[in-house]
């Protein structure tokens, strides 16, 4: 059994909209905040902005919606990460307690600060390799 | 040929990152954004809250990013949209003058005040028999 | 009589929070954009980012809430502004109808794109000479 | 020596803008989750929203900008609070490491779920009596 990499924060009441629920666009600061973490935890910062000139620039995400986060909910996020050529795909499950409230898929693209596209930098390939990922992940892919 | 409904706004300086261009989230609420000027043009703000008890709720969303925005760009949405059955879906094309920048699709259904799913208003029901819809609209799906 | 600058836009559904209103922070993007609006229309955005590389950073903010303001409210902005030897200085008031809902009030310094101190852009200075204050135009100052 | 209570979390990707830095209305979230973060920590979260059908509403707010703060900067947020008649204020000192980049002050009244000013809450007053104000905290005051 691996152990899935996992991020944790509670619901701001800025997150929230009108229904009482988090508007749907804050999962993906929710994803963003989980990828920086697993970034920060693999010792991957060094390879992104700031410190390095490259970013991975989003090119596709997507959120399903399965029940709503309330204010100070505390949510937890896991993913998996592959990479796919040149890309670098995210997938996300989101919890409150052991309920699945979401789930997301984001896909990357490396770039430099003139926004042309880069080689993956070496110590991002060599985190691959370490990485396992399950086709079935998403209940909804 | 039909005409296509569009909402105009400018890039706000909030609306961009540390890239230099609008974040990959803010690209929903120009969708949203969209969407809620459609059902003022369509006469359909009083089948939705605050008129309305009732919402339309966020099932899934996905965003394909083509070509970056910045701050001060003109952005053009244009919209199409259809009923499934108890969902309604929303295509999207965001332009900064001819170019294409982004192309998004939501899906969504009418909840109430306690988020449970309700009926469609028959003014919604009414308004979606004279949509058109292209099923190869979007260059990505 | 004066005209007084305005801007106007309704509320997104993003703007809101699970009170039911304007969460607070988003005061300020009504007055970014006012603002923006006003450099729009007195010919001032060729000072700014992204035309020129210098920026009006924020020193100070403060927003006085008077009354609360919902999904598709149309909020109207009016805002003066003056110099104040090197820093800039607007005020805002927000009105839904006739009603008074919030008060602002602002201060900038022009930065260069390292973030150092820089002098005013003459069009700045001679658009400043033509803009009327009214001391007591905020009832909170 | 009093122990201060204070708030840390990293600087989001999304919280940034085109000027590199933390757009000035994210200083504000950054205090509201302060603020709720201490409301968790003397066990206050049962006296609101959504435990409580009531919230604090913000009156008036104020942020002093000394230093930029940029992705993934660790910020830590240090609040003191008082009441005053039925007011309740807030104020902020933030730090990266031992820099001081920020102040703020947040003012706040007890409202019900219809926006109408009730009475504090027994737990809230009782807790005020605990907590220390220094009257020459904030260096902009």
């Amino acid at each position: 059994m691996s152990k899935q990499f996992f991020y944790e924060r509670y619901v701001a009441f800025s997150d929230t909209d009108a229904m009482g629920v988090v508007h749907h666009a804050n999962y993906l600061r929710f994803c963003e905040e989980a990828r920086v973490a697993w970034m920060r935890a693999t010792n991957l910062t060094k390879i992104h902005y700031p410190v390095s000139e490259n970013v991975l620039a989003v090119l596709h995400h997507q959120v399903w919606h399965l029940k709503p986060a309330r204010f100070e909910d505390l949510v937890r996020v896991e993913l998996q990460v592959r990479s796919q050529r040149l890309k670098i795909q995210f997938q996300y499950v989101m919890f409150i307690g052991t309920e699945r409230i979401a789930e997301a898929e984001t896909l990357h693209i490396p770039l430099n600060k003139n926004l042309r596209p880069v080689r993956h930098a070496p110590e991002l390939l060599n985190q691959m390799e370490k990485e396992s990922w399950t086709e079935t992940w998403l209940s909804n892919s």
